[in-house]
């Protein structure tokens, strides 16, 4: 082996500047440490996160850069502390990679609140010091602890988007105790994340309300997605009709919208989670404060949560809705993407397309 | 008894007009239904909700308007199905009188949340029609079920303010397990709530620090009150010192102030429960999201737990801070409160002063 081929052992596809088109790129990963298992990645799901960092909406980007945290794949290899996972098996990776391992959340399975904050998939500074590189590649290594089982009969292109997608409303429905059947759910967005809040949401046994602008999503979402409801929001009259119905609210939706009109679907002692990122969140105390109701932000889940979550996914045949995609697709993905032209997560066949 | 005497049988102290000046006042009470108390009206205490419908801040005052929602007195008389309470006992008189006792929030003992919404104790209509109207009077007449039992070592003076200003922040705190020893509490606000929310958190075991825009009420939060910490929040080095140190905040401020910079001091998965009502609530995503911090709006509680409360404050000997005033200082108490000039609850001492 010469120098270079050590060095660049990975293929991917990165942005190197603002414009965030993507081009294939050689990097170099990691050797395998004792905890860590290298995978061999077969597909990668395609999050909005892709196009942030690629085009450097957040003004942190750092350029050459891979994007991608929805990854699912084979290992190929493991260290020699892994007990876990074993080489051949389908594993997962979501959005961080590392975490002190050493804090009360990190103790408690809750790696993504970590004190030192988790080291995130892609660009972002890993404990050696490295620049993270993302799952539009051909391999990733991994400590252990941030690598998931996908059980055998899971297909591994419906298991990316859970890594991301799905945890991110998975946890919030656990959390604020969502999953108790009879009770009703308004789903707001049908996009990635939406539309795994549908399914959950059903399989939970809720009632499900989809709240959308634009009735153009009604048919799928009732007949494909099983949703039990679908409401345009500027229809006055369906909305009045919901006032006060909904038990939770999940509001996926990322561009700027009015809160009061949907907290005004909550019953009293009603429960918002937001896992979208507006620019702001405002309200009306009168909105909150005489129903008693809870306002609450989220952000993926702990690895204790993913694993269950992928363990219910298999167990109750849940699986996104996803466009497979190769890799070379992907600048026209990321833009279809950005207009909301997706249903409902496009995945790309990273083992077939990536070469 | 001639029917001018029949008629008016209940001295109050009124309102009649936006200045919200209080006078002498005599109006009726509704006759004993087989179902409600008389009591005789001892202490009054003196909430910001009186100057607010005095002065017809929200615009739907209703004069002449008698004021008082923190009722505290002896019972004269019982209807004939009343079992739980008996002439002669010490009892207390809350937020609202009515519900429709025949919802789920009602069968919950959550009346305050009732669907047909409850009737609040001044300025509202009740069932029969009428016009309620509160504590600033000689006695009232209402429902056994919303009338609370005090106990006998528990100064009727010291009980009044816990009818309002108590349950308010006592129903956050339980409803999301602030009573658990060693966490930690900043209270926003040091006035009529936030005296109380800083005594139950000490009562709770919590490590309890004031947030205040004023220096001025350290030395008393901290040795009257029992406060651990006192941060004036214009000093950013302190607030720094605090950042992520939270487990709860309750914020008891009314007037307009920013959110994110005390959304800052929760850990993650912090609780912030508002039970003042500014204009507006306003933050930052960034400020809950990430540490999936929950944003919680509360108004006084239900019956249930307001006696629970009274049992509480009893067995752990846990009083308000009051100043008993006469009744003919009322009009000079509601500017002192508007200043906020009160340390921490102005009480009416009717049985002495209203004749």
């Amino acid at each position: 082996m010469d120098s270079q081929t050590k060095t660049e052992n990975c293929l991917g596809w990165a942005a190197t500047d603002p414009t965030g088109v993507l081009s294939p790129y050689k990097f170099s990963r990691r050797p395998l440490g004792s905890d860590d298992v290298s995978i061999k990645i077969t597909h990668c799901g395609v999050c909005y996160a892709d196009v942030i960092w690629s085009r450097n909406m957040f003004g942190d980007s750092i350029y050459p850069l891979v994007p991608g945290h929805e990854i699912a794949g084979i290992v190929k290899e493991v260290g020699s502390n892994v007990q876990r996972i074993k080489v051949g098996d389908p594993v997962g990776v979501g959005t961080y990679v590392n975490s002190c391992r050493n804090c009360e959340y990190c103790n408690d399975g809750v790696e993504v609140q970590c004190v030192k904050g988790p080291v995130l998939t892609f660009n972002h500074i890993d404990i050696d010091g490295t620049v993270t590189k993302g799952g539009y590649s051909s391999h990733i290594v991994v400590h252990e602890r941030y690598c998931f089982k996908i059980p055998n009969n899971y297909p591994l292109a419906s298991a990316a988007p859970l890594l991301c997608a799905g945890i991110t409303v998975y946890t919030p429905m656990m959390r604020y105790n969502m999953n108790q059947p009879g009770k009703s759910l308004g789903v707001i967005g049908l996009g990635g994340l939406g539309h795994m809040a549908v399914k959950f949401g059903k399989a939970f046994g809720l009632s499900v309300t989809v709240l959308s602008t634009s009735i153009s999503k009604k048919e799928e979402a009732l007949s494909l997605l099983g949703a039990d409801n679908f409401v345009v929001t500027s229809d006055q009259e369906q909305m009045k009709g919901l006032s006060k119905s909904l038990d939770f609210i999940i509001d996926t939706a990322s561009g700027d919208h009015p809160f009061d009109p949907y907290l005004s679907l909550l019953k009293s002692a009603g429960v918002y989670a937001l896992v979208g990122f507006p620019s702001e969140i405002k309200f009306s105390p009168a909105s909150l404060n005489p129903g008693m109701k809870t306002f609450a932000g989220s952000v993926t889940g702990g690895t204790k949560m993913i694993q269950e979550m992928i363990g219910f996914c298999a167990a109750r045949k849940i699986y996104p809705q996803i466009e497979v995609i190769p890799i070379q697709y992907a600048n026209e993905a990321l833009e279809r993407l950005v207009k909301k032209d997706v249903k409902y997560r496009f995945v790309i066949d990273i083992e077939n397309t990536l070469k």
